[in-house]
């Protein structure tokens, strides 16, 4: 008897990939998990271009959709309030100045003139125009099986929407308190995040959170832990803290498959678990990251504080544009949780899904054997 | 088959408690675990009390001894360095001067002479006179099996005498490279401590790190894992991530048997996870505690940095005697973890062990099912 989330999404492994990459998505969906696409960066007509790729790709298994739509936003400022042009006046001239400075320092040039006009993408930014879009854009693709919002419980008619369609709503948190509220607004799915995840992470751990949430949503509603999930020895912990699945993300970047950028993969792979950071200086919310030349600048207190989402995205969209074009090895973060310290090696998705799965079993084989008789 | 650690010490349950108070830890081993007593702040005159008294109260039942000596102290300095009057006048005035303002704005007066003179208890301090001493007065208690050292591997002769008493060694790390010098100087048991660990702890949260440190020292040497365990649940899952036992410390701060202030346990059974920090406030190394008015005034970076240990404890100590016989409910933090928030109710000691094994077992069969056919 498998958790009653693999029944609900008709998948065989409850481990759920997020990736920004749709080779990873499919190709963790076809070995039996659920791919879910990060498709924060995709305006709604490129979207539907990788829906339709992925509903080619994973041989007619379901995949999740994932968004990063902040609640409080939609609809703010008359419709419009969070689109750059109303936002990048409201960056002070100091910030862009110590940018400015911090990347001369590292002599990384100015984008040429064709380069510096394509449009801003930043977690938060564009919302009001497009998310309602990104969503009727999901919900035409049948395979699409649940949403996830990344910034909590999305707004009502985006729940009601995905509901209309079947398809799950899950959201993530880093709190009871936020879990209950979640599930009051109408998530289906709780992704429980632990403070050792990559990207957008609170304080709490996943060992001490994931019961906690569990207790507070009750048995029927389905957890997902996420944070520290890279191996099977912890996928079979976070079941027995009282998880349905496990939400892994950190995993992918580094696979056979990922578009993840070359310096960044080597990067990743030497990084150890201390080399992350819990910071504001990339989305203007605390999300754990490997530390580079960009966070230390931004913790620095003779430096300007980060600002609040979106701004402080559009300005770290700006500067990541620049070095990453002339592959910075120094200013080349990336948001990953502490596991980093266990990726080695490229591996195929596949490969990792099954060596996931391998040690499960195996794991809750040796729990078994401890209640033995001697 | 228990894990293996059952039989070297001679116990039922792979559940390790850390506690100050002897009644827990008497309790503790009592009901088939291994109660921990920290032995700080006693001298061995004091010690030899104590241990005498738990070995009237344990039923026979093993138990262990937790000290914090530091290896880089000992002899240091002619073997007299870290004697409170050699190290007094290395506190600048104007951390004084801090404090006791501090305490005037909290309206907390100054001692009477009577109770102003009783000697210094800190963490680091006075370990050049009193360690060894303190090592032989355990070595003669036949039922102490095991010496744990809280900042890393213990001086190499203290590791030879408890080998030579057939006294296991433990010591508490960080970081799988911690892990692997303890190894190589000795240690028999590794209690590697997640960052949501209450006291000191290091920054990778125990989900990460017990898998990468039983890696690290492979499968002869056991691994308790510390940091967030708080219930049966947690204790399955860290046995998944390769732990042989769990170490526990805040879950007994609260129990009927415990001598903690009762304005602490107060504080204790109200806060949330979220109520600790990782401050220097207290020791001068990094240790989770509750978030009081002592934490936040150091935190802010109008006020004087904490200095290193053992010179911020010698601070913290003269401090927390004033706040503590006032009652005062706002600078009154303890050390504790995250699994704080788990905490609602004092319960007996016997019940909390009983507990965790039952939730431990059911937590198993629970993972089993998963794996049964459908």
């Amino acid at each position: 008897m498998k958790p009653p989330i693999c029944a609900k999404l008709g998948i065989e492994f409850p481990i759920f990939a997020f990736s920004h990459c749709r080779d990873v998505v499919a190709a963790v969906s076809r070995a039996g998990g659920f791919g879910v696409l990060g498709a924060l960066a995709f305006d709604p007509e490129q979207l539907e271009v990788e829906l339709a790729w992925l509903d080619e790709h994973t041989d007619g298994r379901p995949y999740g959709v994932d968004l990063a739509i902040p609640m409080a936003y939609i609809g703010k400022g008359g419709g419009a309030a969070a689109l750059p042009a109303n936002l990048e006046k409201l960056i002070p001239e100091q910030h862009w100045k110590f940018v400015d400075e911090l990347l001369e320092t590292h002599k990384i040039p100015p984008l040429p003139p064709e380069l510096a006009d394509r449009p801003v993408k930043a977690a938060g930014l564009n919302v009001d125009l497009e998310s309602r879009a990104q969503i009727e854009v999901s919900l035409r693709h049948p395979l699409v099986k649940m949403f996830v919002n990344a910034l909590g419980p999305p707004p009502a008619d985006i729940i009601d929407a995905c509901h209309a369609a079947g398809v799950l709503v899950g959201a993530l948190c880093g709190s009871p308190r936020h879990a209950q509220k979640q599930v009051e607004a109408g998530v289906d799915v709780v992704v429980a995040q632990g403070t050792e995840a990559g990207g957008h992470c609170g304080e709490i751990s996943t060992m001490v959170l994931i019961p906690q949430v569990v207790d507070t949503v009750g048995p029927d509603v389905p957890v997902l832990a996420a944070g520290g999930i890279g191996g099977g020895r912890q996928m079979a912990a976070a079941l027995a803290l009282g998880a349905q699945g496990v939400w892994t993300g950190s995993l992918w970047l580094t696979v056979a498959e990922a578009d993840t950028h070359e310096v960044s993969v080597q990067n990743l792979l030497e990084a150890k678990s201390t080399d992350t950071v819990r910071s504001r200086a990339m989305t203007g919310k605390p999300a754990r990251q490997l530390r580079s030349a960009w966070t230390e600048a931004w913790e620095d207190p003779a430096n300007p504080d980060p600002l609040p989402m979106p701004l402080q995205g559009i300005i770290f969209n700006a500067a990541s544009r620049r070095f990453t074009r002339t592959k910075s090895k120094e200013l080349n973060g990336w948001p990953v949780g502490q596991v980093v310290g266990m990726l080695d090696r490229v591996r195929p998705t596949q490969e990792v899904v099954m060596s996931l799965v391998e040690e499960w079993i195996e794991t809750t084989e040796r729990l078994s054997a401890f209640l033995a008789d001697d």
